[in-house]
């Protein structure tokens, strides 16, 4: 009887934790993840990081969210915008050379939270899931059956790069008219700045929105409009028994989620009107850890 | 030992066949489908069908394609614009009254196509198989690890309503800039007869590209250009290991898989550009037959 690992690395932080078989986090520790100090700085850290936290017991499994791009087949990140410099960096291997377990994964941080949800938030009772983030960028994750469906390169729920308006906006090295150029937190706080020069990114705009600002609310509005859409032509191509929706985004709340609700049935076929199941993503912000320990078991 | 039955059930025509083990069809019997007679008339054709095929041999098991949409996990076709006038036609339960067989599997003609390319053709090398059909409409089916993903309602591969434009093209009873109002044949023909007043269907617009005509190549153009992204997109939501394409549209060849191949890289993510598999479908007209059997085995 050893213990599983679960890795969140992120931008900034970097979060190591013992997950227990009920899916709760046993311990954990945190430090930033100063990508900027290469890949050898990081890691070195996460080794150490493993080590103190499993003292004398024996580490059966490892699992590691990261961003994307990634090769989850080879346990290799590619280059994340992230985590800048990175390139090709065999991180499965490096571990592996230090801990005695063949059981080391890696995938990406949505496919992990995705799991996190299937497995013990809003999708436990679900066979397909498909999880949403709606953050800093837009991602997803697609489980059948308490799998990952990575796909045969892994880009399986790379959402944000779904073109919805071949002559939309341009954002960030994504498609012409992306679903993330959109929906995402930065889009929405960039065009907030763009249009209106409202300052303070996507929160500010929903405040301002709460207040009945009507140029908040019509970014908000496009926002929202392009993420139904995303989720009509998921439905349209997965039809997965629920979606499950988290990230920065959706906290705004009922602001997001009854308007949201309501524009998705517009782009269903009438049979589906009333069967499309949107489900909030019940984990804190413990899921990455819990889903890349999911990863490896 | 019994025989197993496929049955392709289209708007025009009604194809029943004893599907032998690997894959070919052993005997078949095809009568004019006459849905305008309503769905008892078609059903006792069927059942008559199949039991002159099957004479003294016991019928292990009967799977029908037939057009969407329908529910596959009722047995159910509900209201197919290609069968007007069914509705709710417990196609199934009316097959088990005749039959001693509890195996009666009904699913739609595109994921009934899917299951014969991933089992028999095109995608029997891959794991994850995503199969379109470009022909009147536009449809699609996913196969993973030889079965059928149907979806929650049975709405996945629905991919003819995947929104690509929301300011484009109105098309049958579809999402405003829907693939299939650009890239269907049906699509191509009326939009070449709209513009140009070009008459005689998909057909004569591909007759009239390879002898360089270019209102008909403007045309063409467009429609490639959104399966393009369709295809992207559905890369970047399930990355299966193939798409394996096939349909009436593309028998153009190299008029239009030539174009397609490089204008599908234009929007993928990097990593992914020499990775994406695209394979002409590689069974004749029998899939339909062939993949209904192999639903009920």
């Amino acid at each position: 009887m050893g213990i599983h690992i679960g890795i969140d690395l992120g931008g900034t932080n970097v979060r190591v934790a013992i997950i227990n078989k009920n899916g709760t986090v046993n311990e954990l520790l945190q430090e930033q993840t100063e990508p900027e100090k290469g890949p050898v700085h990081t890691i070195n850290n996460i080794i150490r990081m493993i080590e103190t936290l499993a003292e004398d017991e024996k580490v059966e499994g490892i699992g590691v969210g990261a961003p994307g791009p990634l090769d989850p087949y080879r346990g290799v990140i590619l280059n994340p915008p992230n985590l800048p410099g990175w390139e090709e960096v065999y991180l499965v291997d490096a571990l592996k050379k230090y801990f005695s377990t063949d059981n080391i994964q890696l995938n990406n941080d949505a496919n992990a939270a995705a799991l996190a949800e299937a497995q013990f938030g809003s999708g436990k009772e679900y066979n397909s899931v498909f999880y949403i983030t709606v953050s800093t960028g837009v991602g997803g994750g697609l489980v059948i059956g308490g799998k990952v469906f990575s796909g045969a390169q892994g880009y399986s729920g790379e959402i944000g790069n779904m073109i919805l308006n071949p002559g939309g906006y341009q954002y960030s090295n994504l498609n012409k008219g992306a679903l993330e150029g959109y929906a995402s937190g930065t889009a929405i706080g960039q065009r907030a700045y763009q249009l209106y020069e409202i300052e303070g990114g996507a929160e500010a705009v929903f405040e301002l929105v709460s207040e009945g600002d009507q140029r908040a609310q019509r970014i908000v509005d496009e926002a929202i409009e392009y993420l139904a859409m995303g989720i009509a032509n998921l439905t349209h191509t997965i039809n997965p028994d629920v979606f499950v929706i988290g990230g920065g985004v959706m906290k705004a709340g009922d602001l997001i989620w009854v308007p949201l609700r309501e524009k998705v049935k517009k782009y269903l076929y009438p049979g589906l009107v009333d069967k499309v199941n949107l489900q909030p993503a019940a984990l804190s912000g413990d899921s990455g850890v819990i889903g890349a320990s999911l990863l490896a078991q």
